[in-house]
């Protein structure tokens, strides 16, 4: 193999691929990236063997040679190390040159390495998977409701399915679900020419904070196929491809009540900001919690930790319906939702005191964030 | 005690007054921010018993009132607490009154906090610093001694006069010293107007790192004091008072050797870029030993780890003199000779594979750093 490639273009997808490789991993040749050159392209590959990431590196971008490979072959190099290689190289371009003994001579400017390689039979097969059930979602789209859901996961092992975002088509609709079993988050989105009629997977929260991280907005849409086990999102010259979590997603449906006993629309970022003051001695006192009590026209907050002191905070309402209430939350739980909702202003639909309570953007039907309280009162 | 302040103005001083305080210590009062409230200013305390930092606040600054006091008094908030709640507050002014057990009303815009402090009482006295034995630095000249020579100090606690820096003041010359035993590095500087004879102190390196990353260039000069075993930096209104270490810093000036074997002179730049590229390949094989090889006209440096591979990189010199030499070093000590040179182009001087070499800026004999080689050759 022997190829020479434009250096600031091969750190931006390197720095990509490096994304799904883990240092903590089993299978020793994963913390590599495997290169394989053919005659009029260059894909590279990063895998922690959950997420792998498959790059295309064309010959041309626009008019602009950016590749030319001498001789064709693959070869497997250790991850970090090689990127930070290419990074410091001193020159615009650098030449990857590999020997029979899985050696690779690396050459830019008056520099020259020689790293030792792995042949490239030893890394894993990457999963196929069928180009059929396809949706295909603005960039934009996609990104939101990674950000609107994926917060809301389990970070505990204890039930494997909750450390993913339940991923449900049907009747043209999909909804995106998270929860770790004190809050959920639910994104409901109509579906534009999709020949799909029923999809329920679990993909797990890491995968699309990866995915998150690699998109960006250089293109419009990504193409997202569903097979039995595995996703694949393919974007530009990026595959990415996930394994979806097995076991069933609990129904969340019967979680949401119907109807409120009290009702108050609120600004978030006053909401947002006296939160996290608050947040302040709730956390130092050890336990995140909150106190909510909401009349006609305002809401208090409150937190007390005995040896450390008190606050109090109040924030207007737009809005008020129903009674009064007084309730309790962990602020953690509350700001993230409120990051989600990301509007204005913020609906809260409350069902008493010991129940769940919901808030959704104001005339929006398509996002809700429900949070438990806390019992203190 | 009661004031009110600007609160962007409070949150600067704040915390720069945190930069003395370390959550580890021994005395609990300390991990606090003293404030006391005179007539016409405010001040804040902050330390760890190695360092501290005093800061006065007028109620002026410009034409603008920045703090307004109603009942003088003293209190010690928690530090890190008291500060991010400074920062989270809403309005642009905050107001603070203590009642007689020692809880602090803060209150800005709708907030309101109620904390626990301590009786300024139990905060220690902090060491007074007679103003006389004075020189006075440019900020500017100040920041450049203690960017080339306090990197070099110790990190060990095995020899601790090392972790100082040595400032020796005789016939009007300052020299600062730092070394751990590897390398040296020393900067001289010619003093003006200076009442001073002779001054031989330790002064901590890490309280020298803190000094710098509070002074800026919004004040031209600073005024150091020394105590027996104190020192004390005045700065606009800032007073940054550091203990000394105690014991005899040994004597360097033997270690430089009189004439050299070889010299040569190499940009600085290309010559720093090509260790850092070698040291990549040198810190993965655990052990940062880069090989030198100087011939006429050219540098050839590199490093060799069985497993993972070898690098060599090649850089023109400017001027060369005397033999041809092999020498191998710690990369890291290169490195950061040649980022305190700070120069376009660095004078080397070697005097044998087996004895150290120093470093130059060309045509600059006030700062000179010294490197001890390894023995591979």
């Amino acid at each position: 193999m022997k190829f020479t490639i434009q250096r600031d273009h091969f750190i931006t997808q390197l720095n990509d691929t490096l994304k799904a490789i883990s240092p903590r991993t089993t299978l020793p040749v994963l913390t590599g990236i495997k290169l394989d050159a053919f005659d009029n392209k260059l894909v590279l590959t990063g895998s922690d063997s959950e997420v792998s990431i498959e790059i295309t590196i064309p010959t041309e971008k626009g008019d602009n040679e950016i590749l030319s490979v001498d001789t064709k072959g693959s070869i497997v190099l250790p991850g970090r190390f090689f990127v930070d290689i290419i990074k410091k190289l001193p020159a615009d371009t650098v030449t990857i040159e590999t020997n029979d003994n899985f050696q690779a001579k690396i050459t830019s400017g008056q520099s020259e390495f020689n790293v030792s390689g792995i042949d490239s039979d030893q890394y894993p097969l990457l999963p196929q998977v069928s180009e059929q059930e396809a949706i295909t979602l603005p960039i934009k789209v996609l990104k939101n409701i990674i950000k609107q859901t994926n917060f809301a996961v389990s970070t505990s092992e204890t039930r494997p399915v909750l450390t993913g975002v339940n991923w449900m088509i049907s009747d043209g609709i999909l909804n995106c679900t998270a929860t770790d079993s004190h809050r959920l988050a639910l994104r409901k989105l109509q579906l534009e020419n999709t020949n799909i009629e029923t999809i329920n997977v679990i993909i797990p929260g890491k995968a699309l904070s990866e995915l998150n991280k690699i998109i960006d907005d250089t293109e419009e849409t990504i193409d997202i196929f569903f097979a039995s086990n595995q996703v694949l999102f393919k974007v530009g010259n990026i595959n990415f491809i996930s394994r979806l979590l097995e076991g069933n997603y609990p129904d969340t449906s019967r979680l949401f009540p119907e109807s409120y006993e009290t009702a108050l629309s609120i600004n978030n970022g006053d909401f947002f900001h006296a939160i996290d003051r608050a947040s302040l001695l709730a956390r130092e006192g050890g336990n995140n919690v909150i106190k909510l009590s909401a009349v006609e026209n305002a809401v208090e907050l409150s937190s007390t930790s005995p040896e450390i002191g008190t606050v109090k905070e109040d924030v207007k309402t737009n809005k008020f319906e129903g009674e009064g209430i007084k309730i309790s939350f962990n602020s953690k739980y509350m700001m993230d939702a409120l990051r989600a909702i990301d509007n204005d202003d913020v609906q809260i639909e409350f069902f008493g005191t010991m129940r769940p309570f919901i808030l959704k953007p104001e005339e929006d039907e398509n996002l809700v964030q429900l949070i438990l309280p806390i019992r203190t009162y």
